[in-house]
């Protein structure tokens, strides 16, 4: 399978590389860059050296990377992917955008929260979280990604607002993530030194994840779902935790709230049930493409509290992405992704 | 004055040498380690080296240790510290305890959580959250002070549950504490090279400190206050930070909500209030007996949700008892105190 | 192939784990543990779920476990490896021990440093520091794995004292390693709130590393070698670097320092020369089987300053042990073991 | 004692007030930034809000700012220090300046590692390494502020040069420095996700403290000193630790060492002598003033190894700038630098 990277030098980028050398159907055609062409990727991150040697292309002849690929992954900034998408959409080649131009069926949505004209309305795409969406993703021409907080937080609640055990007004997620989320950019909220040994909250209330969790709530709950999303910054390099809270519909018994996880997730083999009072730790998950989730019904308050773990770059971005690319191409979807995670 | 300390080796016993060490009117007396009775603190503690040359005792002799101290800080487990409580009672010494043994007003609700019979059920002590019990505090014997956790919780939820703002019933805390919480037992929890690169729950829907804070919101609300709140271990050595979130009552409007907190701290030097959308940051409070406190109204779910942070070991355990101990003995509160943050 | 591990549920025996879940060739058979028998490894790393659901074992049938198995890895403590080795030498069975029992040529050696009377020393074990002692280990019956210290240390001087290009009594080796090194077991030295925003020397001029690479490179140069070993620990879980110092003889040119490393190394896989003026840092190693290696010669001191770096637990300990498994079963050296580095 | 610091927004000057908010006899008159003008440091540092309010000035009119100062502290990047000196130095005030630009008395050797032209080399410049030469100090109208990792090298190998107990040509300095070092400007080198779990040497055989700790050794011995000095990065904040090599000269003993030690430090209270066998740590000495050494003599190598500890904010910055400017004011050295280390 001949695969091209747009945009191969941030940590997304980076990621699929990674797992892609060890991916036994996959060969790399053209990586880009356009702030680095001609420079090697193994200078730009030297842990690469002697797994790979190619050289950044620029993405400016887009229709020869396309003649050139099977598919072609998109790790751009939001705004510019739908700009490589749409030309890449014309030629005969499948398309993974690891961005959010392509995740909301409602372009109002995107505009509203990312403040940017959508100029790729027309794109057929399918939200690729696969365990979710795994039927339309096998017939996709263009798959946009998940998020890294939403793939953890929508796992970690299709069960129950799918079975309708919660009421639908009552949700909150309380997320963290380290802070390789926020991308190989130099700021003062990614500089060692003051972000070691401290913890904060961010963009409470606004985040742009929040819709993203909300359209697939409300699809799986074929009602309006509306959330409080709290992404906190921890002192680590990658992982994501959400802590889930929703109050239980009246009668609901914990039972159920099992049953609810197994009926979904028993046959799925990146998810991983920790089962009720059982937690995830995103450590156990780290390099991995596994999604951990653990479960508390809590009889004094009536509330499920559910807890879910994933390696940001992996599951939450990059892995994920393979994992489309293998239901796209019909190849077993654990193809490449079977590394075990790197613990301690 | 003349200050004794029980059970000086753990991190909280440690805490109060270091912040005692430049409090200008104390001397310290005697200080207490059956494990080690008989070896210098600086042989425990190196970084206490020309600061502190005194040799830990036994607590055997309490009568003695009394007779020569003025106050006597108690930083034993829970379910110790009552029982030399109980034997200090009866001298003419002040008590302060930094467990959990006298922070409960009705002795069921700790035996029930804490699975241990109350010895010292007479004892008349006052909750020692400085802020919200100042007046108890003054003219107390005995003080409790309140957790880590519980401290940054109540001071984040207090205002908006005193002014009857929020309902009641929709109270959740989510908290996160680094690894010192645990203190230096060791434990594989706090191993180093577990923890590190980690990010877990613990103790879901079934922490000690939630008796805590439901005990002082029902008595700002006068009604009973039941909580959902879960602890997280970061990967960090000190600070707390508390998200809360409660459900508005109808027509509250942020201005109120600001108010409230305003009402409450404008005179508090040890509560600095950054605002409506101000998120403290938990670095910020390193090393200081500051609580730092922000908040954001969710105008999409007509919820609130308040930050707070704090260093776990300052006005979470030993600053806090400082705090109490001047007001006890009628000094400025801010009295050795007034260290500012180690930043960055 | 047939493998088990005696002691697996160390930080090395885990990590064995990890690394031969993706070799293609491998299949587990009996992985044992005293303390833990009977109870699933991913109970207890359950970061292996779904990847193992093996049962540890005891190793009291050694005999039964050696019949069952085309090699065994033995990961325990040093002083109990012999007494395995011992007995499974005398079985069809290929050993590799990741302790120091088996690494010295001269028991008196051994004895003088680790304080234990050898008790296997009829054993004919080569010593598996890969690069170096390849030959021997095709044909090994017993291999002693080299340390962590030791392997990122013999390999950065390796190509000087060979090349008889360094003074041999000016050699010091001032090596950091990742908290990992010193194991799971439960110290103050390792708890997360002692050593995180911590850094220490420790075991300054006594490490037992010290006679190990001394050993090495006495061999290597034909005569006896002295050097000053000084490890230091690092607030993090995975790496060591090792930064070197020798003073060249007279005459020596940087160009034959140059020549020296890429005499020894171009055909190596796993070594990675990033050249003169070229420093690895160990991130760029994490998860995977290189030694990274850069040098600078200094002028003004006519010193040669050489820097390596490498994952300890990887070609520090479970990664180059399977290199050696793959020289002694004449499978491709690599097999298994081209996973990228775990960066960011 | 009026004070004013130009170039409060770095590490370095945020330190400074962090030291002096605690010292009782000064006020804080001016503080500058050029790119901040007009706004409150503790919207830069938040953490600073209740102990300043003070807007930023800008530096234009210096003769203004030190009309009003008794003393002014300079912590700008060097080669600009040099110009606002030489200003100062016409006026009636002191001058401690934090950066390189009057640490040396030879300016060639400052512009030949620097690449910039001294301009102010009439400066009666004082070194101000406040154990070696604060007599000098004491009657110093401008005082060139140490490094950090120079502090920490300087005190360690100081006793060993001046009595003469090491040959001067085996002196090898392999330094370990936080992040913070490196100062907020932000870096690849200093992001977070990048440095996280990472250990690397920079700047080997190149970086600018090698010079000034040989004008030092130099100057202790009355004979030229070259060593080798290689600085590296550590994933903490704080801290520096320095592991000094050098061969002792025949027949030296272990006690003539540390009698050496003794000799030059017994009466110096922010030196701690851990003594032969006695290892530091950094974060016994994070936030104080202190600097930890200890010291092994190596029978088998007939080396001296030398590991010296301190924050490289305080007593490698801005904490030895303010016992410098005690002691150009006669006031105790220890005013205001009483803190107890913040540990853990």
């Amino acid at each position: 399978m001949k695969v091209s990277i747009i945009g191969a030098t941030g940590y997304t980028g980076e990621e699929l590389l990674r797992i892609l050398s060890g991916h036994p159907e996959v060969e790399i055609i053209h990586i880009t860059s356009e702030s680095s062409t001609g420079t090697a990727i193994n200078q730009i991150y030297p842990h690469l050296t002697k797994l790979y040697d190619n050289v950044l292309d620029s993405m400016k002849d887009l229709d020869s990377i396309a003649a050139h690929s099977d598919v072609v992954f998109i790790a751009l900034p939001h705004g510019h992917a739908m700009e490589v998408g749409k030309k890449l959409a014309q030629q005969n080649v499948k398309i993974i955008d690891l961005g959010a131009d392509y995740r909301f069926s409602d372009p109002k949505v995107y505009e509203k929260w990312y403040k940017v004209v959508h100029t790729h309305q027309e794109a057929k795409a399918v939200y690729g979280l696969t365990e979710l969406y795994r039927k339309d993703v096998t017939t996709a021409k263009i798959v946009g990604n998940p998020g890294c907080y939403t793939t953890a937080s929508i796992l970690a609640l299709a069960p129950l607002v799918k079975q309708k055990l919660v009421k639908l007004d009552t949700i909150i997620v309380d997320a963290k993530s380290g802070v390789s989320g926020a991308g190989r950019s130099l700021s003062l909220n990614s500089h060692f030194t003051e972000m070691v040994e401290n913890l904060k909250a961010y963009n409470v209330g606004g985040h742009r994840h929040t819709p993203e969790i909300e359209q697939a709530l409300t699809g799986l709950a074929s009602e309006n779902v509306v959330i409080n999303f709290t992404p906190h910054l921890i002192p680590m390099a990658r992982g994501i935790l959400s802590t889930c809270y929703a109050n239980l519909k009246q009668g609901v018994t914990p039972e159920q709230v099992d049953e609810a996880f197994h009926a979904m997730y028993s046959d799925e083999y990146f998810v991983r049930l920790l089962g009720r009072g059982g937690y995830p730790a995103t450590k156990q998950t780290r390099g991995s493409n596994f999604c951990d989730i653990g479960w508390h019904v809590d009889s004094r308050t009536n509330r499920v509290i559910v807890i879910s773990a994933i390696d940001n770059l992996v599951k939450g971005a990059a892995g994920q992405a393979v994992q489309n690319m293998n239901v796209m191409f019909g190849l077993d979807e654990k193809t490449g992704l079977m590394q075990a995670p790197l613990y301690p």
